[in-house]
């Protein structure tokens, strides 16, 4: 390329670069291809020229990008070709200035060293103001310690946009974008973050899974006045605040909220404004709507659909608060306006959440109008709790009939049509529920055009077969050499591994239809899933026999950074885990989270440890090691640990998990040795059903609260020659 | 080279290779440079062969080492030139057939992915007999979790060699050395492992640190007929048995144990014979000598000199047994011969340790004869519990003065002569304690003479000094180009940090001798010490005021693979660690064990969590975080959480720590928030000194004992509005 035409083509890559801002035909531009070059560079900026990073990928690459721009001749950092710039290793970017713009950068295999992958700050005293960061994709830039914290998006200043960006996967804690508020810069951030795509972010399994934050409880008595406008969250389930408001004077405008776990938080501040957003839960667990605190908040003209959320989750929350709360408690609801929202298939609204000796100030002149309330089911999501006598009600519809716990809300029978924006309206009903021309913001006006959005996990047996003999270390090669979701299909016979099989994508491990298979270990563990790993194992029958004597073992272990991960066992034996203490079919390693854990139609006989062993997190900051465990139709005998052993400890109220299912199951001579016996040892369990199974000869089955409002649903079971359950929870349903 | 050259110099290596065996010169020898080359020429090996690896890195090369040599003429492995095969990475090496000889490798930077680094076996039916592995280094070749175990050698067959190796620096768990044995492959192993070098192996912190294995406890009624003579063991602190012997009719002759940690411990099995070896503990902590158990046991000849092991691990200790002990517990001793030992200045001598109420069967028919007891400071060594009327005691002396608690034994002030050897002998007594013509194998004479035995680590304070100016980032820089062992001066002023600072090197950071600096952080954690990390900070005020908003944050914590490290804190202040719940100066990360915590003139204001947090081990297999905490003239007030929480559970007792030291100290205000409130945590903690500190307004402190034999000296401490020692153990001295 000629000298000439490399600089025609730049010119034209800084009029894309810097969007809608004017930038003049003059402007210098310069193409860098080291961080020498650019720092170089960087120094000879003037108004309205444009720096950009030549193609390729840019290692270990910490970005300072300074300047002052002029209001119509930014300064602009870019890509050569969007997309064609990407930045890997230990890498970030910060700025500082006035009227700058970054944009079409892409940050993927790495993370960042500091706490901040993009900043609109350099240092604690010099920031970016009316600058702009557009078209940047942050790909899994998580740091690989998932308990270690950063925020991928601070935004420091006032008057920064942050518009077209694609953020998805961010597995460590943190918010993923955070507005830092504090008096020296200014509390007044007007920001604007608009038309971003925020992508999977996986359960954290604790506190700091926030997508956004505006604010701290600390500043939240002022105005940020910052606006969060056309963005799209997907399955964003980090934790129980998608967003988390936490400062005065923002607007939350036409945002679409699609199948993420958690709920738009009003948490602190006031004269906030909720409107013309979109919920679409598609009955996925632990989705939900709006919750309500704090004074002169406006929720109205959302549509949600399909939320299923409940409590403090559940579609619309309104809270009790605290009299005279301090700034990180709960202030007492006053003046709320909550008017023309449609809530369709909603499994709770839940009126009065969080009351309790502390929380006992209940709303007050406040406003609930003019809503839809839709359930096809016949279903009556509303719970009451406490006095609603502060709420002034008018004008409400439900359907099909109208609760009896609150005033002003009228029983009709309302049928639904597809808008023209392809959202349920009511026949027939007019000035109820939002407005008939709300429409939805398209997953594909956020975000960049250039870059994939869905970026689909391989599955458990999404892949091919492999079949594969018996005989020493076999099994071990088929794995080796298996593609993400591959089956690998054991003819009958032994199989000997010699080494621990660790897994860093899905693998399912059959046995023959017909005839046993059976694997034995030489080490002290089988399988180890780590990041990116998931194991299905079924018709298989797996001894202990041959694994060293080590205290401590598991056939299977979740390991460094495993997440989001699944187990399914399934018409499976394990024998003999008996060569040393605390033998474990499966055991959690600190900081790994599983997604589901299922174990049905299994066996284990004679075991030294537990079954399931998922208690690592004893340091009580609310983290656990599964969110959801089922088993079924299973049978445990002579398990000395506790069969079951979760544990999720600390009192903050971020998680939804651990949830457990356990039914049609026996327990036999297990969980009756050591000071701390017992067949189940539930601890801080959010969620516990335990129907139909027999408990014979072993200890006592425990389930304690430690936060929350958990659900103990025990019927059905059977027990002999074992002590009742120890809990300090009233079960939802007791039977014999 | 020519191609005649090239065939003479290997001729030459195979005869240098095979070492005393006969190697006809007529054999080929094949040189190959990559694995497919290996395999190929392995397929054409005949007796009296030589395969040998060019020089260079060999990374992840799984060798598999088959062939069937004759007793003179055996097929050799080994490198071009001695030390010039470096093989890296996942590898390891097997080998299968009879008369094979390996040598001259050397094994660094990774691990084996499979249970052993080097194995006298190819699959779990084929094994080698008649063979020999010579020469070997492997170092550091630890896999990285300090929790996954491996054997680094495995002897399995018969009639086996392994000498003149070279083993240092194994961290993780699993013997050093082990001997397999099991009736399939004959249980009369006849092994000889003689002329090793076992260097510095830290401290595991829980079962399974041996240097040596030999069987288990299942087979150990048989006989293994193993000799291991002349071998040195220099700081192989690993866990309480530095050889456990668990078979019957071995041989330990002629060894060195040099500054170990631990004892020669005769676990399981009879008629072995312990005779000609030299204990030399140099005053160290838990240095040990020979412990007996089981039947017709000799112990003769052996040197012991400043040995500072007790109870367990005393000098010598005689156990009490099980009566019709099952084989994993305590065989009573009966017929144990012991005598013609010297002992000089051993601090213990223990007969009958581990009596209880199980223990209960005393020793029988057994003789302790001739031996040397002395004490150059006067102190009485021996200790008795229980009856010993079933051993004879005949023609010991004991200098200066004999214990009243043993017959057999007489008084006489004897003085001590350095002999030929280097040992201590006494003047004008013949026939009592060692041989006067015993001597030392040298260090020298064993392992290789090509590779270093000991490898330095860099001490603290032993580089050079950088001056560094307040700042944003200042210091961060500075330790980033710190090299090993060097110091770090601060200027008065004021640091500000936005990094977790890692450290995988010692590094000092020490402020002004005038004047203040602060250093203030933006992360959840100042400093992280991973492997090879250890930090001395010295002089400096740390605020938490700038820290995020995140629970379970730490000043300084230890991060993955962390172990034998030394932190050391004077004359530093600590202030605000508030921010959120569980804000703590030190915290330990899972798996991680210090060797030395020490905090001097430390005082910490204001934190809502620790001030040293190491009890993340509790899965209770008997691992904790710290083997030592001293902390000393220290002040605290007003810290949440208990200022130490120690933990270390399970049953076993393999291990020395953890100790604590706390003297001079001031809590004020301390661990009276909570469940488990408590201004001292001591859980398992092996040996406990709290002297002359002042408690006031705080919660109760508690000391519980797990296992073993706890100490806990109390005494000087003063109370006030502080409830009193919550234990379970009778303390030592209790004073107010």
């Amino acid at each position: 390329m000629s000298k000439l035409g490399l600089k025609a083509s730049l010119m034209v890559l800084a009029v894309a670069a810097t969007g809608g801002a004017s930038s003049s035909a003059l402007a210098a531009s310069a193409l860098v291809r080291n961080p020498a070059e650019f720092n170089s560079a960087l120094a000879r900026l003037e108004p309205g020229d444009t720096l950009t990073l030549a193609d390729g990928e840019w290692r270990d690459f910490q970005i300072v990008f300074t300047g002052r721009g002029a209001a119509d001749r930014p300064i602009t950092l870019t890509a050569q070709t969007p997309g064609g710039v990407i930045i890997t290793g230990r890498s970030n970017l910060s700025m500082a200035g006035e009227h700058l713009v970054v944009s079409n950068l892409v940050f993927r295999q790495g993370s960042s060293p500091t706490g901040e992958v993009l900043s609109f700050r350099k240092s604690r005293t010099e920031r970016a103001n009316f600058s702009r960061i557009t078209g940047v994709v942050i790909d899994g830039f998580s740091k690989p310690n998932r308990a270690e914290s950063d925020n991928w998006v601070a935004m420091y200043g006032h008057h920064n946009r942050f518009d077209h960006n694609q953020l998805t996967g961010k597995t460590n804690a943190g918010t993923t974008l955070v507005v830092v508020r504090d008096a020296e810069q200014g509390l007044e951030n007007r920001h604007v973050i608009d038309s971003n795509y925020f992508g999977r972010r996986p359960v954290l399994g604790s506190n700091g899974g926030e997508t956004i934050r505006v604010g701290t409880s600390h500043a939240s008595a002022s105005n940020s006045f910052t606006t969060v406008t056309g963005n799209w969250f997907e399955q964003c389930d980090g934790e129980v605040e998608i967003i988390s408001n936490k400062s005065g004077g923002n607007i939350y405008r036409g945002n679409v909220f699609f199948e993420s776990q958690g709920a738009m938080v009003l948490r602190h501040g006031d004269d906030n404004l909720v409107e013309d957003n979109v919920f679409i839960g598609n009955g996925l667990p632990n989705t939900g709507g709006v919750r309500m605190i704090n004074r002169r908040n406006t929720v109205r003209n959302n549509y949600m659909q399909g939320l299923s959320g409940s409590n403090f989750g559940s579609a619309l929350t309104i809270m009790y608060g605290v009299p005279n709360s301090p700034l990180h408690r709960y202030v007492q609801v006053d003046g709320a306006v909550i008017e023309n929202n449609t809530l369709v298939d909603a499994r709770e609204m839940s009126f009065g959440a969080g009351i309790d000796a502390e929380r006992s100030a209940a709303p007050i002149n406040s406003r609930f109008a003019n809503n839809l309330i839709v359930n096809r089911d016949g279903r009556d999501p509303i719970r009451v709790q406490g006095d609603m006598s502060g709420i002034a009600f008018e004008g409400n519809v439900q359907s099909p009939a109208a609760t009896e716990a609150l005033p002003g809300v009228a029983s009709r029978k309302v049928t639904l049509t597809r808008g023209a924006g392809e959202l349920l309206l009511p026949q027939g009903l007019k000035g109820v529920g939002v407005r008939p021309d709300l429409t939805f913001v398209s997953r594909e006006e956020t975000g960049v055009s250039w870059y994939p959005k869905l970026r689909p996990v391989a599955a458990l047996d999404s892949g091919s077969v492999h079949a594969v003999t018996p005989g020493e270390d076999t099994l071990t090669q088929a794995i080796a050499k298996a593609e993400p979701g591959d089956q690998i299909e054991l003819q009958p016979g032994v199989y000997i591994v010699n080494q621990l099989i660790g897994l860093d994508h899905a693998v399912t491990v059959r046995g023959p239809a017909k005839g046993r298979a059976e694997i034995q270990f030489s080490r002290p563990g089988l399988f180890e899933i780590g990041v990116g790993g998931s194991l299905r194992l079924s018709r298989v029958t797996i001894s202990g026999a041959l694994a060293p004597d080590v205290a401590g073992a598991a056939v299977i272990r979740a390991g460094r950074g495993a997440a989001g991960y699944q187990l399914i066992v399934e018409d499976a034996a394990f024998e003999d885990l008996t060569v040393n203490r605390s033998f474990n079919v499966f055991a959690a390693g600190p900081g790994t989270l599983a997604d589901r854990i299922r174990l049905e139609r299994v066996t284990v006989e004679r075991a030294t440890g537990s079954v399931i062993a998922a208690h690592t997190e004893t340091a009580d900051l609310g983290t656990y090691n599964a969110e959801v465990v089922e088993v079924v139709d299973s049978t445990f005998r002579d398990v000395t640990g506790p069969v079951v052993d979760l544990y999720r400890g600390g009192t903050d109220e971020s998680t939804f998990g651990p949830r457990l299912t356990l039914t049609g199951s026996t327990f036999e001579r297990s969980g009756r040795v050591g000071d701390d016996a017992g067949v189940l040892k539930l601890y801080g369990v959010q969620r516990a059903e335990i129907r139909d199974n027999r408990f014979i000869d072993s200890g006592a089955p425990s389930f304690f609260r430690r936060v929350g409002e958990p659900v103990l649903l025990w019927s059905g079971n059977q027990s002999k020659g074992t002590p009742d359950l120890i809990t300090n929870v009233p079960p939802t349903e007791v039977a014999r």
